[in-house]
């Protein structure tokens, strides 16, 4: 596994110096990274610096130079050809996060051009290219050419990523995720910000989920993750803004594949549940403002019906059917309010693996979902609910998922007595820039 | 690479266990042995662990039961059959350190049986088989029923393991060298104890080597490491002691493997240097103690001749021509002292890596040594010298590598002024039991 004579540096005394407390130079970075990519340094070899990397932590020269190696490790993209300041959103993920897909074409209807790499869900989180795959024809693999025609033509694209997308990361990702190494700020930190920086745009806004559904359960921790990517962004020259945004409760009134694109279909005809339309206009002006771009109102571009041509322009580029009927699952069964009163929490963790039970999600990334399952949700937090009201949907084309759904819903919901005013987090926690 | 449904663990909660600062379970240990010797737990995820465990340590407990799943990994050997109480010695390895070869027969000539299974050299220490296959004909590898004959007719063998003692072991070894965990108390402590519990021993003494030469640099560190051996040693039923003995310098006055095995036929003919008679009368003294035999002492066994008998039948058995002579280098070089004065100083580090280069040690396991390569050494710490005088000639059969050996000991060995008197470490600094 020792580096032959063409290499200056051995994997042994990379970990060996991590493992020590002390910080890696950046040759020493460039070296590992590039021969991890390579096959140089083996798995196992990469699994203990990453685990010493999670106990022993990295400094924020390290993580920088950790996360240009890795963007170096593939091509970076190049949008000047758009002819328009490029602008994106990443969010760490969250039970029923469909924003993307009302914020893009928002965005590019306000002048931005929005060039945005996604991913697939895992666990109990969605995915938005899962979500986009619901419609009818949609296709989540474009090529490089492919992509500019869609954003020159449309504005946005959201699409999945090219294999030469920083390439280290996703062998790095995949060895994390079997080693017990995934919570690490600089892995994580590094690892979305190669992503970004890889994807070239020149603007980003992110949305760092808190509670008990996110990655990050506490907001200090959250914090952490976004200051640490907001330094990743201005050291590699991408100006970041990050929001702490509250995933204690799912995001608007579905859970789900199809449910999330009728729901955002909803919001781009200038409807919708309100919490999905404050925080796509919310984010929505972090990005025009991070991308240099004043005096367009992306409320308006909802009300308008400019965000929608976009959408449509955008779903009918990579083959989707915008006007044909989405997916609806084949069975359904309600959830009923168990008493009268007032809810006052409903746990987005719960309801994300129930949707992923009923088939929304996947536990492994070979697995396939299903298009029309997932979690309809009647009441939102802070709600008055009567004895015997729906509170929930499940929907399913297995009914014998319905069981193991209903017991992740176990202890899920509170109904607080009548008159109660249940604590809640505001949607915008904080903001980092 | 998450374990099947057959399993009741997951690699991936035991890392996060163990990294996160908890104590394993017993079934946890249990379980991640057994399915890393299947290959059912991968490299990259044991190399996880094994940092998680270097950084955040390991209870007596734990120790303890992760050494008995290595051992249960196995077979464990016994010498019931040899109707005579059983007692080894185990070093951790230093420079010149050919004790085994004199003390294994010594013990032996004094009522013991001593089943020694050894191992080959790394680096800049020696190992016991490659010295005694220097003898011509001397076979390391025998089967588990010639171990049984050669230690009831000799009294006493030291051969190579078996590929069925401690099989986890001999993975996990091989994984902690290229992945910088090889310096963790609780890995190395059950590494060591796994292989001489299998082995069957009733009795052990560790000689824990510190010093420059050593593995343990500082007394503390050996010490921890000691007392962490002996625990393990009485968890498991074996009667342990270990000794903390120098290895500021070298043992003796040869470095390399037939160097060192004429070296040890002189101490069993009843002379050699002090510290080599010295250091195997007081470690066969703790063997036999060890193994309540009493009334019995080696260094009477060395001046009657009695050990050297063993020691010819002991050699015999395993096909060396034990009157054959032994091979010597092709080409010499002598190193002179620059000034009169006191040697006060002659590192072990220095003088191993110098024997290394010229052939008597290797890299990787898969290479071969030179059996008449090595160091002799004319002056020992403490002893006056004339400039010009010969302080070490230098064997090797490829002249070319005299360089690399003399840039080793460069800087190795220090000359006094006349009068001085040099503060040397005792040869035993502490006990432990």
């Amino acid at each position: 596994m020792k580096s032959s004579g063409e290499t200056r540096f051995d994997a042994v005394d990379v970990i060996r110096a991590k493992r020590d407390g002390q910080e890696l130079a950046d040759a020493q970075i460039d070296w590992v990274i590039d021969a991890y990519t390579r096959g140089g340094v083996a798995d196992e070899q990469m699994a203990a610096l990453a685990m010493a990397i999670l106990l022993n932590g990295m400094s924020r020269r390290e993580i920088s130079r950790w996360t240009d190696a890795m963007v170096r490790s593939g091509t970076r993209m190049d949008w000047t050809a758009a002819g328009r300041p490029t602008t994106d959103k990443h969010s760490t993920g969250g039970v029923g996060d469909k924003i993307t897909l009302p914020l893009a074409p928002t965005v590019a209807a306000c002048g931005a051009a929005v060039p945005q790499l996604s991913g697939r869900g895992l666990g109990h989180t969605g995915g938005t290219l899962d979500k986009l795959e619901s419609i009818p024809g949609w296709r989540a693999s474009l090529s490089a050419e492919e992509m500019q025609a869609v954003v020159r033509d449309a504005g946005a694209v959201v699409c999945a990523a090219t294999e030469n997308l920083a390439p280290a990361d996703k062998k790095l990702y995949a060895l994390r995720d079997v080693t017990g190494t995934v919570e690490a700020i600089p892995l994580i930190a590094s690892s979305i910000m190669s992503k970004k920086i890889a994807e070239g745009t020149g603007a980003l806004v992110l949305d760092v989920k808190v509670g008990s559904g996110a990655f990050m359960k506490d907001t200090e921790s959250a914090r952490e993750l976004a200051r640490t990517m907001v330094d990743l962004g201005s050291d590699a020259g991408v100006r970041t803004v990050a929001l702490l945004t509250n995933m204690q409760t799912p995001l608007g009134l579905t859970v789900g594949n199809a449910l999330e694109v009728r729901e955002s279909v909803e919001v781009l005809a200038g409807g919708g549940p309100e919490d999905v339309v404050e925080l796509t206009v919310t984010l929505a002006r972090e990005m025009l403002a991070a991308a240099g771009i004043d005096g367009k109102d992306p409320a308006e571009a909802l009300r308008d019906g400019s965000a929608m041509d976009v959408w449509r322009a955008m779903v009918t580029a990579q083959g989707g059917a915008v006007d044909a009927p989405l997916p609806r699952a084949r069975e359904t069964h309600t959830v009923l309010s168990p008493a009268d009163g007032v809810l006052s929490r409903l746990d987005a963790y719960g309801v994300g693996v129930a949707a992923w039970r009923l088939g929304a999600g996947r536990a492994r990334k070979e697995d396939t979902v299903q298009a029309g399952a997932g979690v309809e949700i009647h009441v939102k937090p802070g709600a008055v609910v009567a004895g015997g009201e729906p509170l929930l949907t499940l929907h399913t084309d297995e009914p014998e998922r319905f069981d193991r759904a209903l017991d992740a819903l176990d202890g899920a919901f509170t109904i607080a007595p009548v008159g109660s005013r249940p604590d809640l987090l505001p949607l915008v926690i904080d903001r980092v820039a």
